[in-house]
């Protein structure tokens, strides 16, 4: 076994703390990533704190990694030694079922074992994510990074890219359309680089005026103090699309008011309590309310090679591992522009 | 102006009554349709009784209208006297817009002249409907019907079969599908008809354990009792679309997690109350919900032609026009199998 060297919480009370621990030995399959970055999703916290109920405890979060493969098991063809490597937020899934044969293993019928909060296949042994020293995964389950100059920028794209990336492409962004990013935080802010960067005009709606700059800074062209309900009437039935990134609880009819026909939201945020839609908004310009859910394997590395080939790459604050806590409690509270990058190397300093 | 008799409410509360009012001359453009029989839509009732806001009195309800033509203006070309023709929810737009480009009138941008409880394009002139024995449209908001044998049973394929039809089109529901229908109604029983004359495997959701046989003879392959949470588990996840036709409040997730990766629920019924919808019942499996709203003139037409070759119809009870009370209340009861409609005849027994 591996001696790893994490930082855990042990309950969702407790705060975080060093945590050594083991990983598995490689298997043929497997690769060692040394982390060397781990980006900070609001997911973190909600399941370091049990906010969604459920949580494994002691938890090493962090889904958005990114390092270089330290070593390859015997059967490895995608990674050799030395190569810079991601992983997201799953680590393995049957590969078998009717999801997973459709590139969407974050779907498995079977089990997706998340990359921490979870188990590994067996349903027993506990999963323990990126705010460690390294990790072992299946090299299926490992993206291939190119863009080598900006990696700690790049470790968000692992989350927040591909829950952006995924829901513009499976509704066909492009040019000539209005899109309409809702919250300018760490999806956000990446719905509105990947949106401008298929062509559309997009519009940032946000509650905090003083984004404004931000959301040009983007790439938005336009952007709406969206609690203004006179901001918002002119633009009814305007948008082809809205990706609204908003975990907070809020109203949906709103925002679905301005879609035109055939128009489709997509919710990339999940807000604790259920939105209250009125079947009215929907059934006025066949409008289509979905979700979606990060990216399977497959289209995260399209999205990676995308955004390499396109120069995006997520808008980061870099941490030590020590100041998490005070991450949290900025990411709480919206002050983070866009997204807290954790600095692996700082676990060496614990 | 054409002297026409009617059936009428004058406000929310009163009963309905003879009415005799005038429809227009007829334009060049506009055919005069002797009404031979109308449908009776849920949605009548609730706007004679004002429960959506805004009625407009007295009104001459009915938007499933079928009869002859009686005369036509100069320049019609569609029709010619004698021919049998049909009116749906709606007798004109702007036919300029972006929408009536696209052929889905039913959302024109400037006005939709819905058939009755609405207002002529010039905003002022009230719309009459088809509890009357004769309506003046324009031949480009006229329907042809080719099934000119069973025409009271043809009525209701104008807004039942239609707000139907067009959503299992636009999702392209087919073979080896798994299609769910909730609700046995009016809308519900042409769902089943229709969704399985495509192939698809049909299951209906009812809360009425009696419709098993009547779902059966429409052509359902399955019938689940919905209110039994044990019936609704082991279907999680196995539906590609499922069709919602409950105007009643009720619970959208207990659907929403029947949908498979991909998979689609449309709303078509509209409660009253919003309906609560969480995020991660849509996020997981990447799930979408839409709304629809009848359809254009070219897919009405489009519907008509494929229920006259597949043989479809309504399933009807014909009543006089003197019953339209009793038809309320029986439908409001869900004691109809599965469409009453008015034989107009019977307005010249008033």
């Amino acid at each position: 076994m591996l001696q790893t060297k994490g930082y855990a919480v042990q309950d969702a009370a407790s705060g975080f703390a060093s945590f050594d621990f083991e990983r598995r030995d490689l298997g043929a399959n497997d690769v060692l990533i040394e982390i060397q970055f781990c980006g900070v999703c609001h997911s973190d916290i909600h399941q370091a704190r049990d906010e969604w109920g459920g949580s494994i405890y002691p938890m090493v979060p962090g889904h958005e990694i990114v390092g270089r493969v330290a070593r390859t098991g015997a059967d490895v063809s995608k990674f050799k030694e030395g190569d810079f490597a991601g992983v997201g937020c799953f680590v393995d899934s049957c590969g078998d079922c009717e999801n997973c044969r459709q590139d969407v293993e974050q779907f498995c019928l079977v089990h997706c074992s998340q990359t921490y909060n979870s188990t590994e296949m067996d349903k027993k042994t506990p999963t323990f994510g990126g705010y460690s020293s390294q990790i072992v995964v299946d090299e299926n389950y490992a993206l291939k990074i190119s863009d080598t100059e900006n990696l700690a920028a790049v470790a968000p794209l692992l989350c927040a890219g591909i829950t952006t990336y995924s829901p513009l492409r499976r509704f066909n962004v492009r040019e000539g359309q209005k899109v309409g990013i809702v919250g300018l935080g760490g999806l956000g802010h990446m719905g509105v680089k990947l949106a401008a960067s298929m062509g559309a005009e997009v519009t940032v709606f946000s509650t905090s005026p003083s984004k404004e700059q931000d959301a040009k800074n983007l790439g938005a062209h336009n952007f709406v103090v969206s609690k203004e309900p006179e901001n918002m009437k002119p633009l009814k039935g305007k948008f082809d699309f809205i990706l609204d990134c908003v975990s907070a609880n809020h109203d949906l009819a709103v925002y679905l008011n301005l879609l035109k026909f055939n128009g489709a939201m997509v919710l990339v945020g999940a807000p604790e309590k259920p939105a209250e839609v009125n079947a009215f908004s929907l059934i006025s310009n066949n409008r289509t309310l979905a979700g979606s859910g990060i990216g399977g394997i497959a289209e995260t590395q399209e999205m990676l090679d995308y955004c390499a080939e396109k120069g995006i790459t997520s808008d980061i604050e870099i941490i030590q591992i020590q100041d998490i806590e005070k991450a949290y409690e900025r990411t709480i509270k919206s002050d983070v522009r866009y997204r807290f990058v954790i600095n692996m190397q700082s676990l060496g300093q614990v």
